[in-house]
């Protein structure tokens, strides 16, 4: 007990403390690397005699604002499904997305645009700083509940520099193509939050068991996160894509892919539900996998069929995965996977690699026309075949699984150090750990304006 | 009771059997009909030396984005105001849309651009299967709580064609503008949905009337959909008028006319309302009046002026109609419309036919210049004159009311075959028909933590 | 009591009379004055040969479009804190806005496109609108609760016409830059509320302060204000400014700044919450001083690093505002700020001119070479030294507290108006005084469904 009022202490430190650290020293950084690009300086912008409407902003910019909602709307409210963990979810969201924007914009800059010692920054790298954070907010639902903020934030630490390497390995080094992230965001987040929770394998959760289902209006709230998610998905897949008729490809495959993972998520809840129930846990998550499965290959010569077929394997896969794989992950594997990132982001993302596998190895020029010169410019020069590249793109979810696996493993035992404050296993999704809730009905305790009262107003 | 098991197990199997046909059939047809149009098809767009900018993608997708977030957002959670009935109506919302969106491609394809026996997509095609899904949307609202999913998909089945062929007769036969879609959507979309709950007509409806109005947060959520919805009409309007001038003014007027009709409907509540006080009904729905109402002529030289007192008359036509027009609706036509889309699409849909005939028919050489050729290209040819071309406007609403009706009762009579599965009357409104529902607040159960728990946490 | 039932028809009538009466004179000034300028006019856009890709609709709709939904869902959203008046936050945001959009359209093409007896419209006074309804929401945030929509208003109709002197005195006389409005609408908005606040003030608020706080699902509703907020504050900012390098730089410098407003924001609230728990108040509002404190300097060339630090800032100094000046503001001052507009609004906005101020006095041609001509034209023509710009900058800041102090003065006596319609002090934050509300929880009442009535379904 003499301990209890240092550790409170500790607690109330922790958070603060790494918030203003973390971000001094990033503001450091900025200041001595990051600079304007030759979009956003005004002197480099009117060096040459550009039309306004060159500007990549007007090409790009609406949708990384599509891309911007996804993250803090759509994950954020996406995780409020639990009953009493609203708050966290929605503001840790906040917390370490805000974080991995900062954090990623130096670590992406220097793998992909350091030209004489500074970082060039405009609306590609707000681009890529959104798709890093998707990553990091992916693995958060692995652990959703279980982990305080201040471990939040140290995991976005790593997972920003390992995202960082694994993207320059295999868009730089390996030359594949991931324009939405089947493998760099979805997978990669995916099983980096998996194994993470491995390592922080609690077999006393059953203690927490009550608070991790849903209520009604906690339900409808996981909802507009849903609904968000899946409008936008389209503009994610093709917010970094090449101009023209890529990113134009893209939001019309992902489209597709959408409304088939959504009809065959709502088929296959219906059938494996007790006395044919739809599930909202399927409902929220599942029919979000058609707009994963075609990150890899939605700016490919997917074709329309070729995304409906897509997008209902996945919305099928990632159902039954969570009916009926998710308790054996737990039971089996101890991997306690809070919002079943594993059906969602892990099998549709490495489906959407394969798939990103099958496409390339079938690109010919005939297909692409001088079109395939932006999507696969090794194969457009002659310097790769389209076996060769889709050997490549295999070759990169390999990659792409080990940096996840030991990225993971290193988070895990970096998350477990003893004096980090994460909560009791009795008190895992609950928000009053760490913030200040209100009563739930004071209202109720009120009661409604009373007749009297208003007799008097009038 | 001997046949309850097998009822069940129909009911069980209906909704997914219909699903993963209805999945099945459209891709097979997107297999042999649907092909990339060339602005997104790489061979074709690189085929001749386009610029970049010049893809329709970057003057209709932002447009597009929010078309997409009103009819999934929007609709779905202005649905959501029935206290028991939130997951339903965000959900079927979902399913609905995503089937009436791949239907549709087929459907409008098959009318609009089919060439050399295929169906070629892009960013217009995507818009106008969202309008398609919107019409749908409305009839669901004329119908909602009693009605199921694989009812639901039916519905879409059938009103799906029959939107595409009004739109076919009205846009390339009569050659009629209706860009917002007040006959072609809006009319359509409620009087198809009206027939149709007359023809399901309960009388023993009241049987869950404790379960048909709102409760406080209910009501909220039911804001998220109003509001997503008001902004973004201006955008609805505008989608798919002619570039330039066309779209912005399309939006602009579709801005004013959404003030006025907040205002009126403000004002007509609070003097219909016991005491004056506000009625979230008519706040939710009649203030969006005034988009429905400039939907034909929005694109027109209606002037800021002319769109203030279409919006004013459209919100004041609106709210009246909920107070005194939909009880008499159930009352003497034995029609019973959940969502008063009488109210909201189908009086504003028809007074925007109407001012439609009007501007329309004041059409002039002078107040149009060179711009008369693309807002009325037939008059700028010569080919018509005013008057002509708002008598067939006129026609166009009279068509379309004859479609919406015809199709209703066939809607009505395939929606009462005796197999498929509807809730019974003392069930409608109710989630836990269809959906696994989470105890509504097992956090009061457990309560909030307690201070000895807070204690051991220390 | 002989004269109650005369109040409460007063009442009953007060509104709507209102409403009607604004509406009827906006629309004739609309009929006067109000014309389609050369980008929305059918004949205007036409007489040239414009390609169609240099409608300013496309440089500035998505953008409008962002500030759109920050105006009625952001803000709207955002004030559903209160556990009792979620409906008034909402609808009176959505109200009072719709009319500040049609009246600024009128007052603000007074002052800024007032040219042969005409209002010229198109997207930028969209979106001009747009900010002064801005102002008025602030405004409305410091009497949240202790207003009636009429008294709303009148305060808009009064604002409204300060607002756009005020800007009118900066813009224009004193070739002030404020693109993002720090203090033409932030440091205004909330001065004129708090001092209009002032002379308001309720010695017997007490009364009504168990309806004051939230409830755990009204902070979440709040949080989907504060998000849509933050995403979209970028494209505020962004929005009016130069095109091209400008759009573009103003955007990424309030991104950079949020994110260290949010880092700052949530170190602070749990490094000054007790047992170190954050506190929602503070993250729905001091995270977003990021945003504000960049209204002026972030189309400048403020740097990365600048961003970043100015955000820093205004998020700490925010945070602490909440939790020790608010108290102060009310014991001391008199003033209650309803929803701590001196935090998030005024302070930040104060900071941002006084960092306008600094940027602009390092202006240099060096930094912004050809691009000094855009960001500051007098500057670039030799007209002005970044000194004398600073102090015009400076000066501006001035004349806008002395316009929000005497206008919220003069609209504290207007709505002071005795026969006007205000809640008595111990029915303040009640949705029930203005209102239809549902019962809270019928649904408790009627309980699930229960197991018997599934029975009989089957």
């Amino acid at each position: 007990m003499a301990g209890s009022p240092r550790r409170t202490a500790g607690r109330r430190l922790q958070l603060p403390l790494l918030c203003l650290l973390l971000q001094g020293a990033t503001a450091i950084l900025f200041a001595v690397f990051v600079r304007y690009n030759h979009e956003t300086d005004a002197a480099l912008w009117h060096w040459h005699n550009h039309s306004n409407a060159d500007n990549e902003f007007y090409f790009r910019y609406p949708s990384f604002q599509d891309v911007h909602t996804m993250i803090f709307v759509g994950f954020g409210f996406l995780m409020v499904f639990l009953q009493r963990y609203g708050f966290s979810s929605v503001g840790f969201t906040f917390l370490s997305a805000a974080f991995a924007l900062q954090w990623s914009t130096l670590v992406q800059g220097f793998f992909h645009s350091f030209h004489r010692g500074h970082i060039h920054v405009g609306v590609e790298s707000m681009i890529n700083a959104d798709f890093c954070a998707g990553a990091v907010l992916i693995s958060f639902g692995a652990i959703l509940g279980k982990t305080g903020p201040a471990q939040l934030l140290l995991m976005a630490l790593l997972e920003v520099v390992l995202f960082g390497l694994n993207e320059f390995v295999l868009l730089s080094l390996l030359r594949v193509k991931d324009a939405g992230g089947s493998m760099t965001i979805h997978a990669f987040g995916a099983y980096f939050g998996l194994v993470l929770s491995r390592v922080l394998y609690r077999p006393q959760l059953e203690k927490s068991k009550h608070r991790q289902g849903s209520v009604y209006h906690s339900d409808l709230f996981a909802m507009i996160g849903t609904i968000f998610l899946w409008i936008f998905w389209p503009s994610f897949n093709s917010a970094p894509t090449t101009l023209g008729d890529g990113q134009h490809r893209s939001a019309l495959n992902t489209y597709y892919s959408l409304t088939a993972s959504t009809l065959s998520t709502f088929a296959l809840s219906a059938l494996v539900g007790r006395d044919g129930r739809l599930d909202m846990v399927h409902i929220q998550n599942a029919a979000l996998a058609g707009g994963v499965v075609v990150g890899t290959s939605a700016e490919m010569m997917l074709t329309p069929f070729g995304a409906l077929v897509a997008g209902f394997l996945a919305g099928t896969v990632s159902t039954l995965g969570y009916k009926f794989f998710t308790p054996t992950l737990e039971s089996k594997l101890k991997v306690q996977d809070t919002c079943g990132v594993h059906n969602l982001h892990g099998m549709p993302g490495v489906l959407g690699a394969l798939l990103g596998v099958l496409v390339a190895g079938l690109a010919t020029h005939e297909a692409y026309g001088d079109g395939l010169e932006s999507v696969f410019p090794l194969l457009a020069k002659g310097q790769r075949s389209a076996t060769s590249q889709a050997m490549h793109q295999l070759f990169g979810l390999f990659v792409t699984l080990i940096f996840a696996s030991v990225g993971g493993s290193l988070g895990g035992l970096l998350l477990r150090l003893p004096f980090l404050d994460a909560p009791p296993d009795s008190q895992c999704y609950e928000d009053q750990v760490y913030w200040e809730v209100p009563g739930e009905h004071e209202d109720l305790a009120q009661g409604p304006l009373r007749a009297e009262e208003l007799e008097t107003q009038a």
